[in-house]
Formats: structure tokens, sequence, C-alpha cells
């Protein structure tokens, strides 16, 4: 750990983002502090803290859906962290698989492709030249 | 974006998490006020606050490096944000693809799978039965 210089803001935290090892899902984002960072890489397992409750807890500790570190990243600035992880049942309280479960809506443009005539075009073009 | 609820922390921001849309790989992580979010929705480019400069950015205003975004979620507690995007060329200022890179020794114990004896006895039983 004398290696890691993960810089925590002023509350002592650094987002953690939680990511599905096999998938590649994004499951949740939470935030750990150094105590929680290092339990979290002695044990294998996910350590937060809860800022409203103000305490370190272990995710799955109470319902069982425990998360096993198999990976650990940090950023460029070194104040993010990406863990991946084999998630035993959903990462969400809620129930659901992720906690990413709700999306916004962007309108028609973000579904409709600008350049799909473009594309068309190319396709038609390489199959009369193929 | 009225029906949009999202909680900005004391600082009027939250965390966005950036994934390529096609591979699933997250990209960054970086931080987005209500003006930014907007923009992000408006313009399907990643507009971001920067703390250190205390200003609006776009990814890819400079280096054209940038993000269209395809998908846009947020989470349970509606306080962190998931940009899936189409990433024009590195997404890190460092050159690299993604911000992270740089990944923590876990020790043997992360890359050995202790349940694997179990699976092999499993694999092994499989065959002979079917």
């Amino acid at each position: 750990m004398e290696s890691l210089n993960i810089q925590f803001d002023e509350q002592g935290l650094v987002p953690a983002i939680v990511q599905d090892v096999r998938t590649g899902e994004v499951l949740m984002l939470a935030y750990m502090n150094e105590t929680s960072l290092n339990k979290t890489i002695e044990t294998k397992r996910t350590w937060f803290y809860s800022r409203s409750r103000e305490e370190l807890w272990q995710k799955g500790a109470t319902s069982g859906n425990e998360q096993h570190v198999k990976q650990l990243y940090y950023d460029c600035d070194q104040d993010a962290l990406l863990v991946k992880v084999e998630q035993t049942g959903p990462a969400c309280h809620t129930g659901e698989k992720s906690c990413f479960y709700r999306e916004v809506d962007l309108g028609e443009e973000s579904t409709v492709d600008p350049q799909i005539v473009e594309r068309v075009f190319e396709s038609i073009q390489d199959r009369r030249d193929h």
C-alpha cells in the first residue's frame, strides 16, 4: 500500500466504481476512505464508507450479496478507483442487478445514427466492388 | 429534464462514469454540474465541470477526442451518472485508452481461484455422468 498514493478528497473519500468482471456491467458507485480501501485489498471483498451513516460497511454483510474483488485499478489523477468484482446476487439494494437501472430519455437523435446514410452507401459500394 | 431529480452534492456536482458503449470498458470518471448535464443531454457530447479550473469543459474540445453520448443512466440514489459513449481516440489525457490503466497488485490470491479444486472436481464428475 505504501506505493499507492491515492488522492482522498477533503472528506477523506475516493469514489469507487464497481464493475462486474465477467459482463462488464457497471454495478454501482460508492465511496471508500483509506481504511475501507485497505480492508478491500486485504479481504478481497468490497468495503465502503457510508457518508450518511458515517461508518464502514462491507457490501453484502447483511444482504449476502457480496462482491469478490478480482481486479482493482486507479485512474490517471489517482482520485478514482475501479473495482472489478464477481457479484453474488443483485448489487442494488432495490433488488435490481445494477444501481444504474434507470435511463434518461435522450430523444430521437440518440437512437438514429446520423451517419446511417453514409454507412449504407459504403456498404452498397463495398458489395459492388468485391 | 423536469422529471430528472439528480441529487447534486454541496458543491453542485455529481460524479459521472463514462463507459465505452461498444466494449463496456470504463474510460473515466469526471464531474458534472447541472449546466454541464443539460449541455450533455442537449448536444449528445459529454460536458463536465472542472473543479480545479472552475469551468465547464467539453471532452475533446481541444484534443478532438470527443465522446458521443449514446445512453445516459442514473443510479438508485440519483447521485451518480453512467454515460455510455462512442469514444473518438483515447479517453485519457495521458494517451491511454482508459484513465484506469494502472492496476493495484492484490497478491497471489486474486489470480488463484480458491474454488478451483471444487470446480475441477465438478467438471470431472460432470464428464463422468454425461
